[in-house]
């Protein structure tokens, strides 16, 4: 997979194993390990731009300050 | 670790490895795996508030529409 | 309710009054005062693993990078 | 206070009681009730450019993606 | 156009083009120049409160910690 | 400059103009054109490792759900 040099701090591997779309916008969910699988929701045009589908493999890119920290 | 009822579609768990505090924001790293790790920048008073600190088992949350997708 | 340690700064109770849902996103009303409401936009999921409905007590958690400040 | 036409869905009225500032990013309070505060993070040049201070009456901006539900 | 004291950073000026509606999501297309667009996703409520409609001008008002920086 | 197949729908090219670094944030300015200009807050980290300066060639890459809009 190339390499990219991007602000965002956070950049995790997986594979696409669910699209649905809506009328606007799509949920993806990507696999990242066999126990943890992503949700993103993005805009149904950039899945058809991307080409998603299930199977591809492609990063989910994560901004620092989008990450809450919780605590027991 | 507690089960919380909340939105977000993403929750992570990992360890606090190192915490960076600036004046008002701070850097929070993650270690999610052996070979991954997360970044966060939160603000300084909620490290405090949480008395966050390395080693503290800690969980990652996200919300879907925080994910982008790179797709090679 | 119950006590979260989260880094988001900013939690606001208040009382689920309408729910909308469309394919994958949803709209929640919350009641935070006698005059005072959020709109928060989430996933249809997430309404449905919450089993959200009307009437129900719940936190709006913002982060504090998440709140612009307008000046007249 | 002014009208503003914006498509963020939540505006909440305060008063900022007080303004730290770091090299390039400040946290601002704000008390929208007497018993509820709002923490904002944004840049010390927008503080700088709005001359926000102690007192001020401001608007604190929300857009309904970034509210996150929590419920027991 | 007037003239608008908001902490965030950057506003741009532009030309409602293309406006699609979901169920509670829509996407509206803004042009900011000859060769240039942009696609914000926002809530039906906000399209209609604002009716918006193809042609108006906006600003398009975007927070420092939402741009992200590619570099090759 | 690279081609890139991100779901982010907005991507506007330009020359980073000035750097300002704190502790753990730094902001970043980009000239888009001659009469315009974007803010950006990312950590330092991300700075160090784009090893980003004055008169790099860059592109800002922004969420469609993170562009609110302004109407009079």
């Amino acid at each position: 997979m190339f390499k990219i040099a991007i602000s965002a701090r956070n950049k995790i591997e997986g594979v696409v194993t669910k699209i649905e779309n809506g009328t606007v916008a799509s949920t993806v969910k990507i696999e990242i390990s066999k126990s943890a699988n992503l949700t993103s929701m993005i805009t149904k045009e950039a899945v058809e731009e991307l080409n998603l589908k299930e199977g591809d493999k492609v990063k989910a890119v994560i901004k620092a300050t989008e990450i809450l920290i919780l605590k027991e």
